[in-house]
């Protein structure tokens, strides 16, 4: 492998095929265990994820909705259950929590009406999608809401901007000169995290807020609407959530599990709850809407029963060493993407690794596979599970892969990780190229988002929206997700049409996004060996260069976005001097660890320990117990969700929210003040994370 | 060793002359090394602890007053560093912070005046304290005066309020309608730490406080002022910070080591300064003062760079795990009792150590010594380094043991610690005994402070006030103390009589507190034995059942006095059953832990390590990232230092202070679901704790 800059000074791996499985996958643990036995069991592995199985575990899963806290999602709680321990997993267990949910009055169904000046209904949106193509029987859909929206009939002025972002209310308050207080505001879904177009609709001071998908956002160009092809019908909405959680998990009981015995806040102390109305539409409906309208929402909060399914594999010869593969379970309808695309697959990860112990490998970490559930009411099963083992995970979990949809687009592999596993990732998805006989994941990885065609797998940061955000951000955790996804230079649409609506079956995989279940299983094959090599590893699979090379980038980033403001700069002295020879540090640091790597007696199982733990606590180190500023629960120095839009990744969180928007601040010497103190915290945890790389003692 | 009942029904050890090391001293690490090899290392490493040597470190460092921040202070920690490598520690290195300290006005000196009715000063309180022979030619004598203390020269009625506890406010207030708003308050010194007093003074509306050693508090029966005994001469007066940190570390820096490029937070916005003058004075000038006075106070706050001294023993297998033996180098003046009485004892810990290694003995874990710098500013230098090093300490920091004064009476040795180490103190008190061959170390150990004069060694909970509280109240650290003591029970002074005051000098350890230095020497070997037995046994000695008796009965003691309400509990339906189900839960699973532990292998390095790191991490499972209440930096969820007093430990302080004068809140509602809110939290932390207990998989 060598490294160099493309023309743009994007970092570039140019890969050569060199040995099979990279420099991490030293001989393995039992005495008898040799390299070829560890490379042997890898491929027997991946090899043994079928298509044909992940086909059956989407089509089983997938025929009834299964919403968190119903029935249904317990009973195929159990199903999971039952069938781990078939595959052999050495044990399997139901968790419950008692956690905050939301759900459409049954009575009182919710809509958006426009009144004539009698106030009669002259216009209502719909009730419900229309049911696809032979799901015409199934009971217990759920139609599209947002949950934890408010409950009330507010009726006035609609206002339209755009996509609700931050820029977007500013944009109309401060150049449009136009107040949003009182009125109620309509924007697309799209861009960022819904919960956030809540939030700033809230803090505009609107009294409600509707979110239509825009034809612009949910159409793919030349395909045509459900059934006939994958892009959503005029008459689909997208459900989800609107919490503004911060990580907090079940809104009721922050910082600590939803346990029947858990003191819970009333409703009115809730974390992150919407103040107002919120409502999804179609735009079929949304077409009609005028100047005046009014919301009839009755969804209800309530506290109810969810469970997770954790099902572990003892490690051989370090049990408290914790390799986790976590989805989510529970889907807004049949989840024919969102989960359930993940689930198949993680379900076969599952049956490949019981094959596996049946012929007697036993992997030297503990291996916890997770069916969580409520990830679609705020990552609530993760979290609380997160919080109720936080003690044993911070001490004992080596990394956390993710496993929520698999496929999202019919493009190309993405992965998004913590930086220390970029290389493991590249090798694992060469090995799967590999396996696959097929050129079509070309042997080039590109870090960053900015790609060019030519690069077929994208490596980035993560943001959050899924149940990885307790582990890595809170936690510590490394962590990583992978999945297929689209072109995103030339397909613009957000997300994938049918996101989170009635369209998302078994069908439209089937029949659209991956016929041959070929790329299913290159997910499977890549989550799953990630695991694997986390997991049976010798010496830890973590490139500590490259969280230096990551480190450096950031900081070189953020530094350019304060220099927007030289004079400011210079006014309040500001400097990131202590930051860049932090980053140094660390930079030296790693190289350092990396030389004694090389000499390293891994046959002194003592001496392997020492050094694995400093692998495994690198990303502990990011993490400041005090928090980010106003999120207690977002505690990572290097990597936070995006304060204007939750699905995004934000490096140097701390820094980059005092920097925002500084040049409308109302007290310049404070807000710069709060800068330099965020570049000082900064600043002192990279140096204390290279600390904890050199040597011991 | 058996255990029984008394007749209080509190736990007593009856030990017998059983095995010398007790159960945890199994076969040592190298391959080589036998038990009899551990047990005569352990031996030889006490029996090198000297009395002569520990003489002589006493004098050497007690010549000179050597305040923090003072160039004497660094002088002797150069000295020190020098010292511990011709004593052949592996590194030794200087460690600055530069941290807020608070001295005197040297031209415009501090003191209380009473005035006649034109304003003129008709009666001074006096500057300085009378100097004690030998010293008199000594410069550098920093006069009495309150660290911190705000600036200014209020006047005003005079209100004496007691010790100026909580109770004493409340007594003054409620019982006797006096108002102290506007007024100077005068308190005796004791019972509680002093920036309690200042903060209790600072709530009631007071504008200024003095504060004075009263001989009922600071006279010990039958004993002569120094120099002709230890009692406090009427013209000797305390000092001492008045800050209220908790555990906040340097006021301008909380929770970030004080480094040149960290972020300060200005002098309005620092953490725990009083923000009214504040002044100690003597008998001889207390008996003067009349109804009103005027305060002169002029003391200085500035940042100002501090020295720790860090030396290390690499260990030979595990070099990440850290064993820590730490106290303090500053003193007020001279500090022949606090605390160079206990850095001599450290000094002399660290040359038989030496002396070991020179024959070929290395430990199988890293030890660590520290000599503190600015531990009389609110343990700045401890706490600055903790900060320093929080990613290293809470990954690998095995116990903590602090080495603040090591005498402050002449009865009986006294060790406070974590539950997990009660056998471990226990063990070794007797080991060292029966070096001594003396009797005077009765081999009968109680738990608690309710001591009758039968039982020779205490041994309590730990609280604050000196260096250990970083470790053990922020990062989870076993921690523990051990001095030697006064009989409780019939010498009722508060702490020793010439405490904080220009008379604590060699002499007075000489002549009166240990002339043979053969307590000082049992002091230096229960320390150093604790060190040697943490750092060198294969398995560590921290025994889980002792903790589970301790929460046992904590949970029992905060349970009676919530009942002391029953209507309000039946009422706010108050509840302790998941306090006791998690207490149960964790005797369980420390009970199978504990039957695990006799069928491990322990010549296994990793099942060794697995145990090891449950054993370590125990003490750590009890912090909450979240903190108390109102003290973000005071994380264990079982003990923390008192609200009420920072020097006395509380158990359960979550629920304690919710319970605190409940009976006179405002808002009962509110306050008991305060209660049961915190109630829920120590639940649900002490089952999390079991969990840590349980197999890793």
């Amino acid at each position: 492998m060598q490294k160099r800059a493309d023309n743009n000074g994007n970092k570039v791996y140019f890969l050569f095929y060199v040995c099979v499985v990279g420099w991490f996958a030293k001989p393995s643990h039992t005495k008898t265990e040799t390299h070829e036995d560890f490379s042997k069991n890898l491929k027997e592995f991946l090899d043994e994820m079928q298509t044909n199985q992940i086909r059956e575990h989407l089509r089983k899963f997938t025929r009834l909705p299964h919403l968190a806290g119903t029935e249904q999602n317990l009973k195929y709680a159990e199903q999971i259950k039952k069938e781990w321990l078939e595959f052999g997993l050495d044990s399997v267990s139901l968790v419950p929590y008692d956690v905050l949910l939301s759900y459409p009055n049954k009575s009182q169904p919710n809509y958006i009406s426009i009144c004539d000046d009698l106030g009669n209904e002259v216009f209502n949106t719909s009730l419900a999608e229309p049911i696809p193509q032979g799901y015409e029987d199934v009971s217990n859909i759920v139609p599209p809401y947002s949950a934890f929206s408010a409950k009330g009939q507010p009726q006035g002025d609609l206002v339209y901007v755009n996509y609700g972002r931050t820029e977007d209310f500013f944009q109309l308050e401060r150049e449009m000169g136009i107040n949003v207080t009182g009125k109620i505001v309509i924007v697309r879904y799209g861009k960022i995290f819904r919960g956030n177009k809540v939030k700033n609709a809230m803090l505009a001071g609107a009294k409600g807020i509707i979110m239509f998908s825009d034809p612009a956002d949910y159409w793919a160009a030349d395909v045509e609407p459900y059934p006939d092809g994958w892009n959503l019908p005029g008459g689909g909405a997208q459900r989800g959530n609107v919490l503004n959680l911060n990580g907090a998990g079940d809104p009721l009981t922050p910082g600590y599990p939803a346990k029947e015995y858990t003191y819970r806040f009333s409703l009115d102390e809730g974390v992150g709850l919407p103040k107002i109305p919120v409502h999804p539409i179609g735009f079929h409906d949304a077409i009609h809407l005028l100047k005046k309208v009014r919301m009839n929402i009755h969804t209800n909060n309530q506290v109810t029963r969810i469970y997770n399914v954790i099902g572990k594999i003892r490690g051989a010869l370090e049990p408290d060493r914790y390799v986790i593969l976590g989805g989510h379970r529970d889907a807004w309808v049949f989840g024919g993407i969102d989960p359930m695309s993940g689930a198949a697959v993680l379900h076969e990860t599952a049956r490949s690794a019981g094959s596996l112990l049946k012929k007697g490998w036993r992997p030297r970490r503990t291996i916890i596979f997770a069916s969580w559930d409520a990830e679609e009411f705020g990552l609530l099963g993760s979290t609380e599970w997160a919080e109720d083992n936080a003690r044993l995970l911070q001490e004992r979990a080596v990394a956390y892969i993710n496993a929520d949809s698999a496929i999202e687009g019919m493009y190309t592999l993405r992965v998004d990780c913590t930086p220390s596993l970029h290389t493991l990732a590249y090798d694992i998805t060469k090995q799967v190229s590999l396996l696959a006989h097929t050129t079509h994941l070309k042997l080039i990885i590109h870090i960053n988002l900015k790609l060019s065609s030519l690069f077929n797998i994208m490596i980035s940061k993560l943001g959050s929206g899924s149940d990885f955000e307790a582990y890595f951000i809170r936690l510590g955790i490394a962590a990583g997700r992978a999945r297929y996804t689209k072109n995103r230079k030339t397909e613009r649409y957000s997300s994938y049409p049918v996101y989170h609506s009635v369209y998302e079956t078994f069908e439209i995989v089937e029949r659209f996004y991956d016929p041959s279940f070929r790329r299913l299983r290159a997910v499977a094959q890549v989550r799953g060996g990630l695991i694997f090599m986390l997991a049976d590893s010798k010496l830890l699979p973590l490139d500590v260069n490259e969280y230096a090379d990551s480190l450096g980038k950031y900081a070189q980033s953020i530094a350019e976005v304060a220099q927007k403001h030289p004079e400011q700069m210079e006014l309040y002295k500001v400097s990131f001097d202590s930051l860049f020879s932090a980053v140094q540090n660390f930079s030296a640091a790693a190289r350092d660890f990396y030389a004694r790597l090389q000499t390293l007696h891994t046959e002194d199982p003592l001496q392997l320990r020492v050094v694995n733990d400093q692998l495994m606590y690198l990303e502990r180190a990011f993490i400041d117990p005090l928090g980010l500023p106003g999120r207690p629960f977002y505690r990572h120095v290097i990597f936070a969700p995006s304060s204007h839009n939750k699905y995004a990744g934000e490096s140097f969180p701390g820094i980059y929210d005092a920097l925002f928007d500084i040049e409308n601040s109302a007290d310049p010497e404070k807000a710069w003040q709060e800068v330099k103190r965020q570049i000082s915290i900064a600043a002192f945890m990279v140096h204390a994370a290279a600390m904890t790389l050199t040597p011991p003692a």
